[in-house]
């Protein structure tokens, strides 16, 4: 028969602990699916506890459906999904990566001002305290968006409400409530060659998206798409522009058909070497059509995930209409710390700063370039690209073929080609692109190491 | 002719200094579409320049397409879309929730611990700095899911490996994901009554989403879904604790067909104050069938937006595979923080004493209901529900009317009835439902006085 020690704990019934046994009985298999429960008079007996414990522990079993009744018969277990013995939590290795010295495939920022950051969000912490629990409002906090208008307002000539102003943990994130926005119904499209996570994002999000494609001036108006998601200030990976009468026309393209819209990605735009930045499609748009987005997960840290949308009024109408169930995913910790950061001028400070070392540290590269046994064989593209530049190698490798002998001298880069959907043009094929924000100077020798030995 | 007051700005050459007043003209309607410039040649002795300045000017120009130029004929402004005058950036409002004077409509999070939280995240910038700066897995911070699986361990009873762990920017960021995991050609089904959000997310989404109609032993398994999202250890609204043997049932059902899953949404179970906690269906599956939820939102603080999910093996494998080009959507300073919060033992504290807080409130609460002059109309069901209760009313009133009366005298509060999607029976009407954590304790005059009012 069952036998238990049963010790009383100080406030807990007695019952509780002959419950406890029995269930941890069945859930371990000990007590298997069908077999009988003594009567509640022979446990009682057996372990010299009252009646009416039993009783107790064998209702609240029943209530839970650990066992069933039946009458004049008796108890039953029941069929349970039996536990496994508890292993002890096996030690997973971290997925690797697979391995390279340098990676040059992909931009990261650095120079994150920690000791500022920690002292601001120590200072949200005090000051703000129980403000920081309150519901947050879903577009983000009032303070963090009136300081993004502002500052779009300073660096990019953009008159932005903050009221039109939506905050969200990544663009990712956003991307899928544009979709949600906009309709699955619509046709997307996104730059050919571009950015490949975009069409990703699209066709898990369960919408059509097509290629734009582009010429010498930017890309072209596409008359069966209703959506262009575009970086017209800062294409990637080209670096181009698009000028002015290129920019008239896509505006006039979306103003054509009510159901057209531009997603403006303004990405990285802080860090243009150029002297020239062209006012944003945001900015000339006088129809609502264009739907500009950027992130400060690009230009702080990667770590930070905030990324924002400006909307036409007419569209976050409609998202508060029927999507403003959407909590901000933003913490509200987070989304203070970066509204004092950006009032208090830091942001401006740190994108300067980083400005020059970034110009520094591409300097150093091309210069090391310059030097390195193959110089003859590179040409240089679009230096003013930002945080990253092309390299066009004259060889007579395929561009599968030239990224995987960088990889295996333990250089990860991607050549042009890779950021094409579809078929590759003659002219931009062997074009390397090189991501360099991630490169620490002290990387530079072996850098320079690797280079002499493909 | 074009007349500007030229000055050489050190480091920017003169011709930079022309292109931007011209620029400036077209953007703001001073030069039209169709105006023609003046000619290099008059231009430049007109602003005592040399014709090279002016030469570059226009070549700017004409090259971001401001300007077009006619062979022979001169140069001509482009249609450019005009920026209206800058207006001082208006001050807007912030959008106001219709007032109340006290809200038991839904659960907020009280009593975060600030000055430790603060203490964890300087420690954590101090300590890892750099680190933070690297690009983090898109699964979370491996620390962290390490550290969530050992408190699953030790509170809910569950095994779970760290490399099955996904965590995310809330919850709502989270059920978007399992759409594009799960699919969109399933057929989604959850609790009626329940928690609304879920089926407009879901709606949102574009999957179809159904009423799983619920008994009183839980959600009944349901033939024409086969994604069944559930809460069957505190169903919300009613506080229901789905028993043993529809636990198996369930299961049963998921694992019947090979589409079928169940989302276990285990929201708030670190505050129920029943002693028999029961196993969660992840637990209990044998067959990969069962997605586990749970944030630290309700826990911690509604502006903490951290939440996950354990997946299968086999659906996580799927979702690196399909879906892997996302990125965390949590900040990895916080993760870090709630990494160090919970290995640390804090997040154990806190629970403690919060769960003792809450009941001492729910107490209070239930003592002012007994005495209050309506008491006789009122009985209270489902106190062991958790950070809420169900009050059954007394009353002619329908329950909208009753809803509108309580708002009407300053408490905003919900029925059961509007959990409801469809149809509300006859025994779930003129019920309220009493979410009472956001509630002060010096709040409680003030219901006091409300519920005589009523």
């Amino acid at each position: 028969m069952l036998t238990y020690s049963l010790e009383k704990n100080p406030g807990s019934p007695l019952y509780e602990a002959l419950y406890q046994h029995i269930r941890e009985d069945i859930l371990n298999g000990n007590l298997l699916p069908g077999e009988k429960l003594p009567s509640k008079r022979a446990l009682s007996a057996h372990l010299e506890i009252s009646k009416v414990t039993v009783e107790a522990a064998y209702e609240q079993l029943l209530a839970e459906g650990y066992i069933r009744s039946q009458e004049k018969v008796g108890y039953f277990v029941e069929s349970v999904p039996q536990r496994s013995a508890p292993a002890p939590l096996p030690v997973f290795p971290v997925a690797q990566a697979d391995s390279c010295l340098l990676d040059l495939s992909a931009n990261s920022a650095t120079g994150f001002p920690f000791s500022v950051w920690s002292k601001l969000q120590r200072g949200v912490m005090l000051d703000l305290n129980e403000k920081l629990l309150q519901p947050q409002p879903n577009q983000g906090a009032w303070e963090l968006r009136c300081a993004i208008a502002r500052h779009l307002g300073q660096f990019r000539g953009m008159q932005v409400d903050p009221n039109h102003i939506l905050i969200g943990a990544g663009t990712d994130f956003l991307y899928n409530l544009l979709i949600q926005l906009l309709g699955r119904d619509k046709i997307y499209a996104a730059e050919e060659p571009g950015y490949d996570k975009i069409r990703r994002i699209y066709a898990a999000g369960g919408v059509n998206c097509i290629s734009a494609p582009m010429d010498s001036r930017g890309v072209l108006p596409l008359d069966n798409a209703q959506v262009l998601h575009i970086s017209p200030s800062h294409h990637f990976p080209t670096g181009l522009v698009t000028p002015m009468d290129r920019r008239t026309a896509l505006l006039q393209w979306a103003a054509a058909e009510k159901d057209r819209y531009i997603i403006e990605d303004d990405y990285d735009s802080e860090f243009r070497f150029d002297a020239h930045p062209m006012p944003t499609l945001q900015a000339l748009d006088r129809e609502n059509k264009v739907i500009y987005m950027n992130t400060f997960s690009k230009t702080l840290s990667s770590s930070i995930r905030i990324s924002y949308m400006v909307l036409p009024a007419p569209l976050m109408a409609q998202f508060q209409q029927r999507l403003g169930f959407y909590s901000c995913t933003v913490a509200s910790f987070e989304q203070y710390t970066l509204e004092r950061f950006l009032s208090l001028g830091y942001f401006e400070k740190h994108i300067n700063r980083m400005r020059r070392a970034y110009k520094a540290l591409r300097d150093q590269l091309l210069q090391l370039l310059r030097e390195c046994p193959h110089a003859k064989r590179l040409t240089v593209l679009e230096q003013d690209a930002g945080l990253h530049f092309l390299v066009k190698v004259s060889t007579a490798l395929s561009d599968e073929e030239l990224e995987s002998h960088c990889l295996s001298k333990g250089l990860r880069i991607r050549t042009l080609s890779s950021y094409y959907h579809g078929p590759v043009p003659e002219s931009d094929r062997n074009c390397l692109v090189v991501s360099y924000s991630g490169l620490r100077k002290d990387q530079l020798p072996l850098l320079k190491q690797l280079l002499a030995q493909l």
